[in-house]
């Protein structure tokens, strides 16, 4: 299995809480424990998309204090796993650094904690991974999700997890952990 | 299969950066995060055990604002996720209270971001998850970890996560959710 796997964490465009599309503020432990995450299961890049100044400073002050900064000496695995952010504007600027580092298109996949038409299973995802080619970003939503204008961009769309549950309201920190270790598990990508 | 899940949050004792015995200090996104987790994997209680009165006011402080302040008009998911939580001092004021709720002693699972002697996997906990008729509680540290004295107290000792990874430092957010997933995945209990 080959390591071509990224992930992108969407602050824009993204529903807020009466459907209306918004920019969502950025979270400073989402910046850790995702980095963490997608570094643990080997991705390539974890991008944080956020179209705001203010917030993409918050992000480069954190990424700068772990990177160059004091960070570094006091926890290295820390720093480790920031190494691998990318903070983007938008989606089209992360799609455009994967067209480039790869030389081909991503494949473009869509997460959601609603269910809809269309679904690609884990075991199918699973798969595919295995098989595919071209490179493959999955998107995760902030607020109240992706829109659907996020979706009609996308090759595949995976299912909730945990959808027939009485509750059903993870962290994206949460699910995300959730979706890697169902798609990828314990296998270890070539570097 | 029966809902008979616990998972406890040791705060102490846990291990430090040097191997000594330390008390560590309370995230608030862990009582959050974890809260929401547990509750979208049917757990019965998410017990925070910590023997510090500044911390567990900590605790206290937020769920108040949630169960009874203006936490539940602004978000009723978030509360009812937060229901949940049950803070105690020590793990043995924990096991009391499952023991007088259940009738019996809990399976006392031990989990660790390292490997060790009887390992038990993934696949056979989920099976004893259900052939199991007493209550299981499945205990997390913070810090460096859960000490060599709780290890001893358990029954079973939970594989790591990722083993063989070459970066290995989930946030314990992140590792509940994945190891909550292995275990339980989309299999809905009973109430």
């Amino acid at each position: 299995m080959l390591n071509k796997l990224y992930a992108a964490l969407i602050h824009y465009p993204c529903l807020g809480k009466d459907g209306q599309i918004i920019s969502t503020a950025i979270t400073n432990i989402d910046i850790h424990d995702i980095a963490r995450t997608c570094r643990t299961y080997h991705l390539k890049r974890y991008y944080m998309v956020t179209n705001l100044p203010a917030q993409q400073q918050i992000v480069q002050r954190v990424l700068r204090f772990w990177l160059q900064g004091a960070g570094r000496p006091h926890n290295p695995n820390r720093s480790d796993a920031l190494e691998i952010v990318s903070l983007k504007p938008y989606l089209e600027d992360t799609l455009e650094e994967i067209r480039r580092a790869e030389g081909q298109e991503p494949l473009l996949v869509f997460t959601s904690a609603k269910s809809g038409p269309g679904i690609t299973t884990y075991e199918q995802m699973r798969e595919s991974i295995v098989s595919e080619t071209r490179p493959i970003l999955l998107l995760f939503g902030t607020g109240w999700g992706l829109p659907p204008e996020i979706l009609s961009l996308c090759d595949v769309r995976l299912g909730p997890v945990r959808e027939n549950a009485s509750f059903n309201h993870l962290s994206v920190r949460s699910a995300i952990a959730i979706i890697l270790d169902r798609l990828i598990g314990e296998q270890v990508t070539k570097e």
